[in-house]
């Protein structure tokens, strides 16, 4: 049996010496190297900026989005969306596990697992697509991949259900990161705040913020805004075209006194919405960048462009404890498990 | 006169309601609006990623070169280049300024400026390319460029060749950013260590970090490598090739006894550098991607990939006081201030 890199480098084929995530195209076919767990997939979650752009391209056609997929797994051998970069993740179960895991790993044969890692560097063979639940960025399909040994993943829990847990976990990076960056009393502007992520992050925000702090829900259509108000996850709720800076900014500034966002986290799913972010928050606050719409170069050069001495942080999709603090949510809000388990589950 | 946005909207053709850094096409037409500063323009200092890509798209050919520049100008209206999406700044003379800012601002007709936003967002007009200096991404032009109400610079100060303080001040994000970042006693790798903003970046962090503290200059050539321990700017000097993560993790293992990195300032200009910033940090390190050839998304999905905690920071070009900052390491260091002449001026 072939011994494997635990990065996973031994499965690239272009460009050599590359990490798979950056990697160009990967090996996808299933013979299992030594520290590899081969998982019989179930559901995929594309990523909602990868998903947006999918279903706008198949101008929302179900056999054109599986057709742009399979399109996609056949150059790259993962599941990674040439133009946002972005993947997703998956739920399946565990059909193999490499004999030098053995005994290092809590998982066994059988085991119903959540990969935390991104599609964008998981080798992932289709061979059959199931079903497009095109409003909820799931996929059915039948299908194997490879969690390589740096992998992250999560068992499934037994008391939530598995949809709702896969759309939950997908986004797992967000609330976590969330608790890590809001202090009491800051004001919170959360950009898509009534989307997956956004309430979750609003939910955190305002555990954060306590009393004397101030969540600002900035959502766009008032079904989604509805949501949120329903799970009673913030404490305004704001209609905005995110791609419209000036308008946001005004927006912001009459709903905090002119003083604006000490904290703003970006969670939504199209490109252009960098300058937005900026303009919305203090010269000396922080923007969290979950959204994987986002250019480095536009919010780096745009914020220098008008003098904001902001700090941006690029989302990373994993944490120490992501898993547990989002699964925690779930059971802890009944409001929002109540929304989610319609919507996802 | 007609009245201008701060921000400068007002001179976005496409798309409408976007600010000008992302825009696609801005209007570069030299009547000023009553906002607005009219610049007699002297020098571009193109952005190192930038002109690296335009170098090798051209072979380069200087009359190649500056065909490309004077396409994407033609294109968009300002030096934004379209691979990299990142621009520069210049030096000019002030030629007019708009009756809006008259008594608001501290320049006066006739004084020489260097620009401090980037000509990603700033409208250009050029009449002439006169002289491309290759190897310090420097071209003089014949032309005008028009800064906005928000736009910040620096006046030109006389104790500095004027060559050399566009090359600092074109990175001066970088050293005032590292002076935020590193704390006593760390361990800090500068990935483009012995570049222009490397050496800058190096020198704050050495003086940051202290005795107690560890900074690695990783660069590329020898040559380059050689200026920087000239300089005397790091405590280690080390020559990699920072588009091979493992091999770098390997080697930056070995130099800190398998402790990794505090802070990760990662200072190319060539892409796919990320994973090697993920992998040479600890866990829950810091890293400040400061080259313009970053990817977001390969930032974000990378290091979740490979389950690390570590804070990621987009490099805004903007920092309180970084101008200063950085003429004034110009000013104490006589070592690099040789060989920023030597390179530079
Ligand atoms: N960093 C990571 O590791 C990671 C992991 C997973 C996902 N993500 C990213 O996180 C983002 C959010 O994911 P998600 O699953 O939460 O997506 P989602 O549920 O689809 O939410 C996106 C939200 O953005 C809102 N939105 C879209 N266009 C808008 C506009 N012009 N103005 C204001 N709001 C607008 C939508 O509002 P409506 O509901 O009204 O349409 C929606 O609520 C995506 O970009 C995704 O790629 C990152
Ligand atoms: N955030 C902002 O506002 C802002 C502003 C200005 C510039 N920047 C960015 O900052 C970066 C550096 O700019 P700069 O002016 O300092 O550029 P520079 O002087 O050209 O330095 C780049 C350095 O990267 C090194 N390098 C290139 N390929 C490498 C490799 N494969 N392995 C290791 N090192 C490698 C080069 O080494 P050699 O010398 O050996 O070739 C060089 O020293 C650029 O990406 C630029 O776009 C950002």
């Amino acid at each position: 049996m072939k011994k494997g890199c635990p990065y996973g480098t031994h499965r690239v084929i272009e460009p050599k010496g590359a990490l798979p995530q950056p990697a160009k195209k990967i090996d996808n076919t299933m013979e299992l190297y030594d520290n590899e767990i081969l998982i019989d997939v179930q559901t995929l979650n594309i990523d909602s900026a990868s998903f947006t752009q999918i279903k706008s391209q198949a101008d929302g056609d179900v056999e054109k989005i599986k057709e742009i997929m399979l399109n996609i797994i056949a150059e790259r051998g993962k599941h990674q969306n040439p133009v946002t970069g972005s993947g997703g993740m998956l739920i399946g179960t565990i059909e193999k596990i490499g004999p030098a895991l053995e005994g290092k790993i809590d998982l066994k044969v059988g085991d119903k697992i959540a990969t935390l890692v991104s599609l964008s560097l998981t080798p992932l063979r289709i061979d059959e697509i199931l079903a497009v639940r095109k409003n909820i960025d799931q996929v059915d399909i039948k299908g194997k991949a490879i969690l390589f040994e740096s992998g992250i993943y999560a068992v499934l829990p037994d008391d939530i259900p598995e949809n709702l847990a896969l759309s939950a976990l997908d986004v797992a990076g967000a609330p976590a990161q969330t608790a890590k960056l809001v202090k009491p009393g800051d004001t919170v502007l959360i950009i898509g705040g009534a989307g997956k992520s956004g309430m979750l992050c609003c939910y955190e925000a305002k555990r954060r913020a306590g009393v004397t702090g101030k969540v600002i829900c900035a959502g766009r259509s008032q079904k989604s805004l509805d949501n949120a108000r329903r799970a009673n996850v913030a404490d305004i709720y704001v209609s905005i075209d995110a791609t419209k800076p000036v308008e946001v900014m005004e927006k912001i500034k009459e709903l905090t006194n002119g003083e604006m966002a000490d904290v703003t986290i970006n969670n939504v799913n199209i490109p252009d919405t960098e300058m937005t972010s900026v303009l919305a928050t203090k010269n000396d606050g922080v923007i969290y960048f979950f959204s994987m719409a986002t250019s480095f170069t536009k919010a780096a050069l745009g914020a220098e462009g008008v003098g904001s001495d902001v700090a941006m942080i690029v989302g990373n999709g994993y944490t120490r404890g992501h898993a547990e603090i989002t699964l925690q949510i779930m059971r802890e809000s009944k409001e929002l498990r109540e929304i989610y388990e319609e919507l996802y589950a």
